[in-house]
């Protein structure tokens, strides 16, 4: 096995002239253009729409989304600060309801704000500004780590099933599932990625096709609903996919049609592999039915660009992700290692590692 | 319970002026048009590209291709008429591979042809002509009566998941699967529809939709990977289905995704019926693996009119239907009665009621 480096193809954020960049994941791989952001409001609308998404970069994003704002209000008194860090923390909570990562994030940057207060605002503007570059840093090291640990459940020649992105795009690079992928395949191991498409915002399509394709990691694309097809053929030998929100119980959410994967993953015998950070475990949420699930706008269901295929009468029902019971997961991947058939003992004992 | 008379919302074929036209789904709901078909040759490429789609409606299209080839040719000699007729049969039978009924039909068309041999050239035509209008007029009884079976299947206040467009546009009228749903309402019942958009063709979203929309039938669009999100919340009481082949043993050959939701609706005990005429059940056909599926272009599957919106080096695999074994079907329904738990044996009793 010959070893090879995976390029890094793309960075989701950048900080320049301080101001906030994303890559604009909305119109990806159609066009490649950086957006640029001058507030948390402006932060908020940006994972809001998903100009950003997957959960552990909206935890990134949402951290410089502070940084933006306390940089914006530096010469101000410590009372006009004050009130307008406490709007920007809640405007940037309430983007998306899912994705544990953001409150994970947004909960790390109030308190060093809170052990930073008795400072002037500048000074507090440059500390959260170093903790959102860290935050980024970490993220990427995490990341590394995640995929070494993951890289030894896959075996050379394997077909992997992915849905959604989980990778560089959605990370401060090299990705949580696509992590695990592409760490394996920079000791050697010949792995090809299947994607589904990923309804209705072609997450997969759009952006994991692309990743795959700019580090010549073979990728064939399927509608979501020819899984169960593939794996009734035996084309499929693992699956790997990341998180928006882990249960104490190892109950995951993820995009939605993730349930089906691992129901049908089950029924063949295929191992479910779940890659996510510790940042994305939240214990104290019991369970899978108590995580909340956003619903979003129907126009993504029933519209492409200027064309509408579907009768305007029509009700549409669009929860953006749902809850793939621990009993279907084979194993959780984090940077402090593999968890098997995760439960409440399993990862209480993880986070004591 | 108040009785409703359901109206029927289009032909999917009609004879003009000695010419056949479709209506073409390609394009619906966006427009409503008719195209022309002047020979079998046209025929059968509108059944490739799918202006027309759905079992029962490709068997009748090819026997109106059969018909329309024999009046352009009904002034030739027996020998000319023989030897078109032979190629008119053969392009017919290689537009699509899945579809049971279209070769059930081309067979019917083949015999009334063969026994008719000895008469002219145009004495010929007139009888395949009035035999395909019979097969239409047929389908359309035998649909009624599918519903009137599958009609006791259901109960007031159901809500109903069905996938693709088994309805009046997959046949002469009524629909198989929408056939049951039509008659449950016809006799007052309030019945709900949820329905997959079916990716890449969308028959679901464009189709499906369109004629529930029609009819005031309640109908809620999701996309193909939420099912099992609202199977797991109990938003889902059974689901109807058509079939393009149903296999000796009962494995049915259906839309790619049934599959999926056959194992969603076993692992929530929802029952999984099945609507088919006995011209679907192909008794040749031992089992599920032994039923060509039919592979289609990929650039269903990344592209919507002028929009690409998947990196161009993909590759992309494209099965346009799969197969669920029998044992996850709960009944089917056909016009000679309910089949509970198909297998074998109760197949073969079926043909003799």
């Amino acid at each position: 096995m010959i070893k090879r480096s995976v390029k890094q193809p793309v960075e989701a954020l950048r900080w320049k002239d301080g101001r906030l960049e994303m890559l604009n994941q909305r119109v990806l791989p159609t066009r490649f253009e950086y957006l640029t952001f001058n507030s948390a409001i402006e932060v908020a609308e940006g994972i809001r729409s998903m100009v950003v998404r997957g959960a552990p970069i909206i935890g990134c994003t949402s951290a410089y989304g502070v940084a933006l704002e306390a940089q914006r209000l530096r010469s101000t008194t410590p009372r006009k600060f004050a009130s307008a860090m406490d709007k920007a923390f809640k405007v940037l909570a309430e983007s998306r309801p899912t994705a544990m990562n953001l409150f994970w994030a947004l909960k790390r940057m109030r308190a060093l704000w809170k052990d930073t207060a008795w400072r002037t605002s500048g000074e507090i503007a440059d500390v959260l500004l170093r903790a959102a570059h860290e935050m980024l840093a970490e993220n990427f090291r995490i990341n590394r780590s995640m995929g070494a640990f993951g890289a030894t459940l896959l075996s050379n020649d394997m077909r992997i099933f992915t849905h959604c992105n989980a990778g560089a795009l959605a990370t401060a690079g090299h990705g949580t599932a696509l992590g695990i992928i592409r760490s394996a395949v920079e000791v050697g191991k010949q792995i090809s990625v299947i994607v589904g498409e990923t309804r209705p915002f072609l997450q997969g399509a759009r952006l994991t096709v692309w990743e795959m394709v700019q580090e010549k990691i073979p990728v064939t694309l399927i509608t979501d609903n020819m899984t169960g097809y593939l794996m009734s053929r035996g084309e499929i030998d693992a699956v790997v996919v990341g998180a928006d929100r882990v249960a104490a119980n190892g109950d995951v959410a993820n995009k939605i049609g993730t349930y089906m994967v691992a129901v049908l993953a089950k029924r063949h015998s295929i191992p479910f592999y779940v890659a996510c950070p510790l940042s994305t475990i939240d214990l104290a949420t019991p369970n899978g039915a108590a995580i909340p699930i956003e619903e979003r706008n129907a126009d993504e269901v029933t519209d492409f660009h200027e064309y509408q295929w579907v009768a305007k009468e029509v009700n549409v029902c669009y929860p953006a992700f749902d809850v793939t019971p621990a009993d279907l997961v084979t194993a959780l991947v984090t940077e402090k290692g593999i968890v098997e058939q995760p439960n409440s003992d399993r990862i209480t004992k993880l986070f004591k590692r």
